[in-house]
């Protein structure tokens, strides 16, 4: 148990952008409302899964939509507030614990917002270990855990409670809502007793985060070099370096895709890399070659600083290093891979890890 | 208090065909699905509004959709049962009655599927006293009545709760929900208690439905004109017969729109008629004058038989008389008109009532 402020936020949304691979919503506009809460409501405890009651009720709730959307129509704080208890009113009880959905984007500490208003402790996990577009891409889904009932809530006062009947049902019908509701809305879902939470879910994310900001910070103070430190601290490997030519966007049917065209520099000097992304980057590739893909986490970082870049900040002109880092083992199953590997985008290759594409291709 | 069984469906059916204005779904459907309901559960206890106490729960249900789809997607009966009981379980109290939620089309009948099931007395009473295309369009929303909350069920076990900031946010985002479940879903809403039934409502509709039928079918058996008795009974006007030469459909954002051409025979001949459509039938017009329009009603009858024919089963060929009858008169208060007078649904004209427009012309 520990409690968490305004500092700790700054980090772990820092690393939270990495863990992000481009999606889940700028983490700095979330770290902005994180900061407020906290600054207006007091620190938020955070604790270790292996703290949670069996019996308890976690929720974890944060934003949906269109990450593009999302950082201009800026949430005041009070409508997550509103997805939470209306999903508690539906389930007839009272949460004990919040937690983050996704440890990528901004979602890592949207429920810092709650958790100061409510003063409830956040559980330190996810269900994600990084960012991926859609709902039923969470792991406790893996091992059978319904999304649903989940509640979807805007700043306008609409509220839904929706219970699919596969959790690709309940993304498909909130994504609907939330398309009405101006492509961004607040959520909370996945209800789970604590022992559910012990095998399901990615456990220490927000620690993970926050060691990971607070290592960029650190190099940088240092004038070291905080891409090799990335690197070497999550068993990453370096993609390709260059220059972004071109940023394709389109807000279609609630999410951002893009298609980014990179041009090599130094070592890759010659060489045309694309990215394609869907809220997350899904597919980097080399003259038409795959070097990395989901589930395996796809970073842009600007060559210089080594800060995350956000696929609705990425632009013409950008220096930028694109490194990958391996997912948690537990995407690599067979049934995790129907839920989030290259297929289910739509893409016509089998998933390889990257260690072995880079070892493969060294 | 009455019974109500398989025969007294009939004519209630024939007669919501009438009062369905060409929209609703067919209620022969919904006939089929009530009758096989009663045969099998028993006959269905029918009560006057100033029979439900004040503190009474009821809850209006239905289907939502496009007419074109709910015939051909017939429910199993069940997914009725499912959206209700979720409904009541969001409310946390046990209903005491349903009612229908319109008198037009197969929503007059679907209530007694679900009131055979759970042994429950339906009201005799409707929120519009006809069919209208948006749920908004009820009358107790004129008098300051939420919509909301509402369920949403599906055949295959989706079910959602919506609570809609306004009613017409309500429709919009069970709109959303209904298109994803394959444009058709099962709905209740608008819940009640007794007192607020008395002002808000169309009272006896059931029983108007039921004397209409009766009176169309007793009038066939007696070699009658049925036209000239419907016309008789409910102070309606006819608009005009004619051939349809065209029908014109697609369905839209999950409603039935149709634009329908009718060539004038006999009195008519040399005229072209135009109508058009949103499931139900909005205005009617010869060589661009309006005859009539919504919230008056608008129904195109065989011109032999006198049979309702609603706008899916409309084709070229067929020879129909066009009637118009008037509204309930609350429809035309200014409040009303905003929800479903012309202007509402994109014409660039004021409502007149019906009986002026005729008095008008002649």
């Amino acid at each position: 148990m520990r409690q968490i402020g305004e500092a700790q936020l700054d980090d772990i949304a820092l690393g939270a952008g990495v863990l992000g691979t481009g999606g889940g919503g700028d983490p700095y506009i979330g770290k902005l409302l994180a900061q407020q809460s906290v600054r207006e409501y007091g620190p938020v405890t955070v604790v270790d899964v292996s703290e949670v009651d069996d019996d308890a009720l976690v929720i974890p709730a944060g934003m949906m939509g269109a990450p593009t959307v999302m950082v201009e129509k800026l949430p005041h704080g009070n409508e997550i507030v509103h997805a939470f208890e209306r999903l508690q009113h539906h389930l007839g009880g009272r949460a004990t614990h919040t937690m983050s959905l996704e440890i990528g984007g901004l979602n890592s500490v949207v429920p810092f917002c709650l958790a100061a208003r409510l003063g409830l402790p956040v559980v330190d996990a996810d269900l994600m270990g990084r960012a991926f577009p859609e709902l039923q891409m969470c792991l406790p889904g893996v091992f059978g855990i319904d999304c649903a009932p989940m509640a979807v809530a805007d700043d306008k006062g609409n509220a839904s409670i929706v219970e699919g009947v596969t959790n690709a049902w309940t993304e498909r019908l909130s994504r609907s809502l939330t398309v009405d509701m101006g492509c961004s809305s607040m959520i909370a879902l996945y209800p789970m007793a604590g022992h559910q939470l012990r095998e399901t879910t990615i456990t220490g994310s927000l620690a993970t985060a926050e060691a990971l900001g607070r290592l960029i910070r650190e190099t940088r103070e240092a004038h070291g070099d905080p891409i090799a430190a990335i690197l070497e601290r999550c068993d990453g490997h370096h993609l390709f370096s260059g220059k972004v030519l071109d940023v394709e966007r389109r807000t279609e049917r609630g999410f951002a895709r893009a298609h980014v065209r990179i041009a090599g520099l130094d070592g890759d000097a010659g060489s045309n890399f694309h990215l394609r992304t869907q809220n997350e980057h899904l597919v980097a590739e080399r003259e038409g070659e795959v070097l990395a893909s989901v589930p395996d986490l796809i970073i842009v970082l600007d060559s210089e600083t080594g800060q995350p870049i956000t696929t609705e900040e990425l632009r013409y002109g950008f220096r930028v290093a694109v490194v990958a880092l391996p997912c948690d083992p537990r995407w690599r199953s067979e049934a995790a891979l129907d839920l989030v590997g290259p297929r289910y985008f739509g893409y016509d290759f089998d998933y390889v890890p990257i260690e072995q594409r880079v070892n493969g291709a060294g």
